[in-house]
């Protein structure tokens, strides 16, 4: 391994040079994936199946704590339960993977790989549930779905990726509505305190909401570059799946009635926004809650008595107070060492030399900053986590001035060309009548296409920026991911 | 809920009446799977995969004590890749589900849903391995596979199915073959542990070693009906995949080599052994270590006055103790409780009514034995510790008591029919001369197959039990799920 990465840092693209480039490098050099012969299908390496481990441990836990139960649907959607609800059918068909043969067999009916599971929930309450007794269902899933995409790139966009999706029941629409908008609660807190990401929370439009849905609820975060990403969404079905696949349950008042539902889910797509939110130029920066590493230990002049034992021990402080840490004393020179733990945006590193130990104190350096601090050994423990909220509250208010900075408010269609053009991508704040045709026209004109309309709404003008006529809502346009 | 399971305990079979009509009402009515309209795909409802959760959580725990690292390689195994291994494709290519499109375009090459990932993990470490620094790769994945086998049953046999695989590489013979000895260990320390399911270690004959190993051992447990259950299997690759895909690393003697792979797996099959191995006419019985609810507290008169109240303090008692405890507080009857958390398996159950507190007491019931104990309430985290251990115990013993009474010695084809005849089903143990042909002859004559080679030997008698030719091993032979 050290062979292969010794030019480890001068072979990493600039950011502002380069920063689709700068970011496949990133995926490649801190080893969390590597392609296989499929085009679209990653393997995903241990250092990004335990930042993935990591998400699904933060997220697991809101979610129980929320109420829900984990559950496991086939993977396979038959292509007649597939058809059953119209608009679900004609968003995914164009792009499922179809399994025809098992064995040497072709099969009786082909079966897609799902692409997400609304129909297999559907058809599977519809065989549990009879009473409001059943209800609320508040079922949640862990696998991976497959959307046969012609345009890949890593954790961003893939044939197959791992995900979650939730998915409810409920015995009226008050109910669902408010579920859809807690799992959208969720997931912004999430990325706020687990992925120090900021989020804008809003509602797609109707071009732009999930096959299937009444409406679609989403978190938008701004990466580096400028462009958004959809971080995650959650959707309100209303009963229109509860009908298309025949859901009744007896009410209390014994009328038999169609149930409400949602789902909702994120995928590994997040580990593309925290590379694009925090990353820089040396690596990755990770998020302390979801970081594999949180401190590497990298004694200095190793080979000295004394050094390896005191870096030993340092180590053990660290995890018993409960740090997930490492210590590095391989043959590495400690120069190595630092750019490799910084590609890998472990978020402190702790320095131990013979002269430290004279001084009896490290040295702690902050992955985000590279400041360096000198602790007194008998304060580690207090002083890398004092160090690391500040790392976190630190990215985070990065991410918060970046949206500031890159947020502009436009009134007419030349200035959103020109402020973009002049401060280059962002987020665009601009007034909408609500129609689509002026919504398509927004794109075509200026290349930024509606990203949400923010439950924060302002009232910016009163008329829609692209057709005079009175606007109905702000919303937030932008470049996506 | 309540009213569908009103008859619940009426409704199933006795073991002793019809084992395999006993086993499918359990998995039903304690909730664990559901149908799917896909034969053989199963919907793994919440408390059937909060039993899955737990074995991961224990079996992820060894496996990361023992130094492995979790990964996620693709679903999809591209026919040329699963073609590579002459062995490994004759033994799967029969069984796979084929993946000819995506969306309406044929696919360049179809790609079989993978069976197994030995394909995908070799490409990878193709990849990434180039020198003895970077061996050994201990990599272990979760994820669910694909066979398309004709009969099924739940958990037993399913055309998808939940398991872990490991794949690691090894710069030697030796070091792969301890691997392949250490993790069958992990496995059998867990099932005695964590599922208090005790297992014979052995070696799977030539006919019946994984597709492409060099040796296959195993792990075998004997269910109540006496038929055994292979519950994990452990594989020595030699360097035969190596060479198929062309793996190699240059060693510290700086010459090129091709590395030594083992591969090891257990599957949610192993929720159909714990079924099968400790469940009774009342319906599942749990190992604490994975039994989603480990105390349930039900409310006796809940009406009277302090009953709940004093029901809630215990439970936070319980939780604060670290058990996984749960308040049945429904207006369901404490009689249809009892039936309902004895179906589920819960190890223990408090009852606590007005006459309870009155005395300061609580009655704990143990599943298993269903003997009731009146505990002091200051003694009631101390007491449902030592209950629940015991009760770990009591189903451990009692399937070794089930292994030892039917573990029958035979010396000839006849004694196996008869014993079986006369006994019912359950290991024999006889010898072999190691020829196939015996093998088969003895499953052809007596019904049984060869299970394993035990590693613990005995010398039974000088002879095969089938040709008269000198004995080379003592084999276990039986009935298998």
């Amino acid at each position: 391994m050290a062979k292969n990465n010794q030019k480890l840092v001068s072979e990493i693209t600039s950011r502002d040079v380069d920063f689709a480039k700068w970011y496949t490098d990133i995926v490649k050099k801190a080893e969390l994936i590597e392609y296989s012969s499929i085009k679209g299908c990653l393997v995903i390496r241990p250092y990004g199946y335990a930042i993935w481990e990591n998400i699904q441990k933060c997220l697991d836990k809101r979610f129980k704590e929320t109420g829900h139960e984990n559950v496991y649907m086939p993977m396979f959607v038959p292509e007649s339960l597939l058809n059953k609800e119209k608009d679900h059918v004609e968003g995914f068909a164009p792009e499922v993977a179809w399994v025809t043969h098992g064995g040497s067999e072709p099969l009786a009916e082909r079966m897609c790989v799902r692409p997400t599971s609304e129909c297999l929930f559907c058809e599977h309450y519809a065989n549990v549930i009879t009473s409001y007794r059943d209800l609320p269902k508040l079922y949640n899933q862990w696998c991976s779905v497959v959307r046969w995409e012609k345009t890949t790139r890593p954790f961003l966009r893939s044939r197959e990726f791992l995900w979650q999706e939730g998915h409810t029941v409920h015995a009226t629409a008050e109910e669902a509505v408010q579920e859809t908008e807690r799992m959208l609660d969720v997931y912004a807190d999430f990325c706020a305190e687990d992925l120090n990401m900021p989020v804008i929370k809003g509602k797609k439009t109707e071009s732009d909401k999930f096959a299937g849905a009444v409406s679609t609820y989403c978190i938008e975060a701004l990466m580096h570059d400028g462009q958004a990403l959809q971080a995650g969404t959650s959707h309100y079905f209303g009963d229109g799946f509860a009908k298309a696949f025949d859901i009744t349950f007896t009410d209390k008042d014994n009328k038999i009635k169609h149930p409400h539902q949602t789902s909702w889910g994120v995928s590994t797509r997040l580990i593309g926004g925290i590379i694009m939110a925090h990353g820089d130029d040396s690596g990755l920066v990770l998020p302390p809650n979801v970081a594999p590493i949180q401190v590497v230990v990298i004694p200095v002049a190793q080979h000295k008595e004394g050094v390896l034992e005191k870096a030993s021990e340092l180590l053990e402080k660290l995890k018993t107070a409960g740090f997930r840490a490492k210590l590095d004393d391989s043959d590495n020179s400690p120069g190595w060492k630092y750019a490799e733990y910084e590609m890998k945006g472990v978020p402190l590193r702790v320095e131990i030399g013979p002269k430290d130990i004279e001084n009896n104190q490290c040295v702690i350096v902050r992955r985000d900053t590279r400041e360096k601090a000198f602790i007194p050994l008998d304060e580690l423990e207090a002083s890398a986590n004092r160090l690391m909220n500040e790392l976190s509250e630190g990215i985070y208010d990065k991410c918060v001035a970046n949206i500031k900075s890159r947020t502009y408010t436009c009134t007419t269609l030349d200035e959103i060309s020109n402020v973009i053009a002049e401060k280059g991508d962002g987020f665009v704040k601009a007034m909408w009548c609500g129609d689509e045709s002026c919504e398509e026209s927004v794109k075509e004109k200026t290349s930024v296409g509606s990203r949400c309309i923010p439950f924060e709404q302002e009232n910016i003008s009163d008329k829609c920026i692209c057709c005079d006529k009175p606007a109905k809502f702000m919303v937030y346009w932008g470049k996506a991911y």
